[in-house]
């Protein structure tokens, strides 16, 4: 493992144990049944022993090992897992992620749950990593949506951290959004947010997503902490960071993709969201061989 | 809506409306936090009033109907949803599929997860009707995986039958399947198949994974109810077809994608199955209008 | 423990850890109330310790050990347990099951919990070899059916297995099974059958109930897997086997007793289903007798 | 409905409908695993009805029918249920309990639990009524132990009273009984009960167990609310009921069943406890007869 | 109830309904144990109603209609409610907040749960009131602190609002706060905070804790968003808010209650934390009088 | 640690361990919100460990350390506790009651779960503590009531006990206490009486409120366990002692505070209610000290 990878996961978040504990737990159940794997009991003995790794088959970027490894913890105690990358790693094909040894009954019985959950959180972080790289010549960063697999939001948003994105809101309580509907009702961009500033805690942020530059000055003389420049072509963007002058910051959003974040990103905004690194990335292809003893 | 997509929805299986409130009600305190949708309660008074409808922005096969309706009813049981569109369905875009009216900070503090549903299953399904479109001129039938999201295997299993999908196992208990590591434990392909048979239930399928043609000849032997042809290429996948002559299923699995599952097909193959559709497919881009009254 | 008690293990299922204390930890939650063991609590001071064994009082087949044991160490860690027999042995009167040791007021706050179980789980296992000992000499095997106790479907279903007994389906989704309704609206067996092949996955088998011997004809006609005769007497059964020739497995079904189900075995039928030794077999008696020390 | 049925009943406990309802969820859930029914989705369309009766074919005393209902209900809102009998009333075979109507694949789905705790209740409670119809020409009840099935407590507890039977403590945290472990370490019975006293609230009664009459007496010296008599024999336990003069409650237990229980009634014991009636009653036999229209 | 109050309702939370039904359902739970309200089932007959106010006894801050009210529809859907206060409304001694009709046996089997929970939430927000107008001539809001009850912290936070407060952080995830020993780790204030800001998401505000005017200065170099002043008096925090000059929110905290908020309030900071809102308010003294009919 | 508050300590009832972990649990998660301590992650190294101790701060009597202790244990499982006092006995400021030592962020991210547990038990165990110190001259022992937090009850009666206190009834099921709806609809206190006897197990004691003397002796006929004398003054409380004479116990209630509770119990009533000690009392002033290494 490269040394600047490990520099790198010194900043990456950590997933309380407890969450990950229970996210697990309902994912054996899920996968097990009433009965449990049942070709394993019937063909292994409970004495058979096994050991495995997990590899990567295509380049990414790794995360969720701590969900892999309580899989195969969960479902025998007996099982020894190391972990050889780190989640954010840089991963090349044939690169092992984790060792695994123990009662094949029940490594085999967690592993398609250990590689849906790793095949899944790496293939988000590996979408993000790759618009990461698009624009890591400029100042702009890559964040994520609430556009998430139900049930799987936290997992999904550490994931985008691992491919080196950053957090958007966690949901709809941690900090206000106001969009045209809600302008609309309030009587104008500076009553929406004087209205959430009045609302919210001295701890919640407020942005406010604007379609036109009339309206981005509009919200500017209201002093939002952050402006969402919606569906805006390059040359708009960079219109609007001249407007703002530095005064807020300004996330772009819609019509971004592997193709066009470039060039968005060289307009001067500081954030670039993208949905599809949650709600469409393709899993990163991750194996896991086993030897039975 | 077309006749013909009615016809389809007739076979369609039911989701349990027990397990569809349990999963929307945990979805929606995931994204609700702790507080609820901030920016609404803001901004919008208790009395206002909104109508909108969710409607397709590009082509595809309609999943979730139900798990989206639920979400507006326990945000809010003033809420009235009018689906009209069935789950199967074919969508161009523009295509309505839903109307929802109501209060509108119910309304808006459950679009994001009736829309997450939404997008992922109909995702799901469209990838899945764009394999089986392929696949229509033979006697073939894709079918899934256990490759799916966790904690939404039931789901995800219905929206494949909804994009013209078959079911696998839904998990390891309720089917047989045995791979190599089975056999070599157990002794062989016709003593693994034996010890299934011996340990399974009356009402349990056994199926073996082969990798070579002198492998689906051993398993054939202890007539195991389906074989799993892994990786093999059309040539070999019609001389197993030969070999086999309507004793077993044949399923087909490994190299699949939207360039060669036709000739696959071709082979006289029962069933192709594809990871892809659960566990890489893209969502489904669906959209929500508003007009707040 | 005998070698053959031993062999026997070997074949059974294994009630995968996760399930087992899920459902310990709720009915020791359900014994302890609010205020756990007052009585041990107001008696025993923290550091007495006490030594046990729980044995047969009666003969029978053991089944549960786990959930015991897992009673125990739930209830104080500091509590080791010893089985020295394993489920499916079979116990004459006297025949210690299992050695506990450790702290007297965890101990005894277990006990009741670990005993429910066992005596339950083993009453079942009794029954079900009781019916199982007088078919040994047929190749008939004892079926269990969905009349289970709520909340406890797959541990009964486990004990008929420590019994000599084998599985019916564990639900209403893991097999079809037709009766006379479904055969009523579907139009005829026949086409009850063919919408249920077409609805269900490949992995999923198909049973169909008949009354009749024109009906198993017609029945036999459209190929299902499984037929179940219900309600039959020894002659019609053994005319139902000679009209089937070995296409299809066949359930006997109903009027099934100790004392009926050996003539019923010797039809030549494959399974023989038994309400009873799910619904209503009585506890084995099986006592925890104290040293406290 | 007699009228005596119907009196019986006005003094039965009633089951909180929250865990009526959290119970069948959990049943149905079950039942229905990851995909529901599928032999009534497959053959049944989404539009056919059904009415249905569930009757006795057995004599008996029915207990559950709160529970029941809830299944129907909870399966599908649109499922209409009247019952005709009352918990507690005495059955004769082919007495109709319960009318059901509605949509035929809800109702189908929920029969089965509803069935399975139907007949284990109304087991419970015509047990329990055989036993209250021995000792009903005294002044003795008959009254239920711990010895109950896991995760069901509340509710065996209920139908034991709807059998005519009363309920001991319902766990280990709402009533003290002192047993022979306990008063070996607490140093003597007295010490024993002193200690208890010392620790239960004023609401908590103190029961003691006995095995001789010197035992009794000593018992009787600290004053407990209850004294049980363990596995005395009648004589023993008429000099038991002598000695004790009305000083305290008297419960007798061990070796009780339908031959002995009148005689040990005949005693003067103010309650007779009886494991049987929880851990080994068969079901009561009640089948659901429905028409699909 | 004047128009005053209502209008300031307007402005307050919302408690999503799902919440409120989950806690309201636990609580019921935990005080009818396994068998209910036994008192009431003795006693009334299930066709006696009631009707009943609850009134407050002494002044103060209303707040949990919701959780009330559910209260007594979860334990009777018959029972109907009518509030005529709302949340945050000033009560004074004899002033009715709700009506409340129904089977008797329902209504007070839920009225110590709507009680504890109406009373201990009306504290809160009364306690808050008390603190709230102390400082109404001033620009300083009341805000809360995370010293909440475990398993009640949406609610308190609720009930704070109600009472004229504003909310802090709610958990450990939704904002930064850094205190001495994470700036002795991190290397001082200014890499803390940069290490922050690096950290979270850019809708994440941080906040840094003082405690001298020395460390004041050091952290305004940082722009943190908001500095805490700990325990410092009125003297040193009015040339604190000299020093910021309205750079940044400035929270007072320590040394809080009702004689020095005021002075406290007057130094010009904008936000005085106070942790006995929460942690240690006395109930509001609410009643519920009954008639039963 | 003082041998008599050791010795206290024996007499103290345990809280279960799996109530314990279950509520710490769901604490610690409501804490962490979705992303767990975003501060200590940003700012400390996973490598930072530190030992800390958590003292009193003003006097008063410890509750709840196990929970605390769970906490950290739960957030760590690499963090050790040491406690160095027991629930029960009496702390002066600055006494140490727990060590703790282990990685810096695990411990800090439980810390305010730990002294939200400790301070608000250790609160109720300070006031009962109070109350008790009153009447310890007398016979009478001071108990709770059911106004307890929601959620909390368990624990709130057990820091009662360690506070000196005893316990009322845990809730509706496991006692029966009559007022006068109840009596007015059973018909009179004789009858109300009866019925409950009739109604509830030989293990149920039955409580009745009485307001006036000749209520009370209307009451003594009927011979209740125990007779609720509600809000009587010292002198009426007096002659109800001397009518009642021994036959019941008397609890007083209404009226009780730390001025009027010694009078109270010199009139000699066994045991005095107190709602505030659970409802109202403020918390014990904890704090965490910590150094990191």
């Amino acid at each position: 493992m490269s040394t600047n990878a490990r520099d790198a996961s010194a900043h990456l978040p950590v997933l309380p144990g407890l969450m990950v504990e229970d996210a697990v737990r309902a994912a054996l159940l899920e996968d097990w049944g009433r009965a449990g794997d049942i070709t394993a009991q019937a063909t292994l003995g409970p004495k058979v022993s096994a050991t495995a790794v997990i590899a990567a088959r295509t380049p990414g970027r790794l995360a969720g090992l701590d969900l892999a490894a309580c899989a195969f913890r969960l479902s025998d105690p007996a099982i020894r897992v190391e972990a050889v990358k780190a989640d954010g790693d840089r991963l090349s094909p044939g690169d092992v992620v984790m060792h695994i040894a123990g009662p094949a009954r029940g490594l085999l019985s967690a592993e398609r749950v250990a590689l849906n959950y790793l095949g899944h959180l790496s293939g988000i972080a590996t979408a993000t990593g790759l618009f990461a790289d698009k624009v890591a010549h400029t100042s702009a960063r890559i964040v994520c949506t609430r556009k998430t697999t139900p049930g799987l939001r936290a997992f999904e948003k550490y994931a985008v951290r691992c491919g080196g994105g950053a957090n958007h809101r966690f949901g709809l309580d941690d900090a206000v959004l106001i969009k045209d509907n809600h302008i609309a009702v309030a009587g104008g961009v500076a009553s929406a947010i004087a209205a959430a500033r009045r609302f919210a805690g001295h701890l919640v942020r407020v942005e406010v997503e604007v379609d036109t530059l009339d309206q981005l000055r509009e919200a500017l003389e209201a002093a939002p902490d952050v402006v969402m420049l919606d569906n805006m072509a390059p040359a708009m963007l960079r219109e609007a960071v001249a407007i703002t002058g530095g005064r807020v910051t300004l996330e772009a959003s819609g019509g971004v993709n592997l193709d066009t974040v470039a060039a968005i990103a060289e307009t001067g905004v500081d954030l670039i969201s993208v949905g599809w690194i949650t709600h469409s990335a393709p899993v990163l292809d991750l194996g896991l061989d086993i030897v039975i003893a």
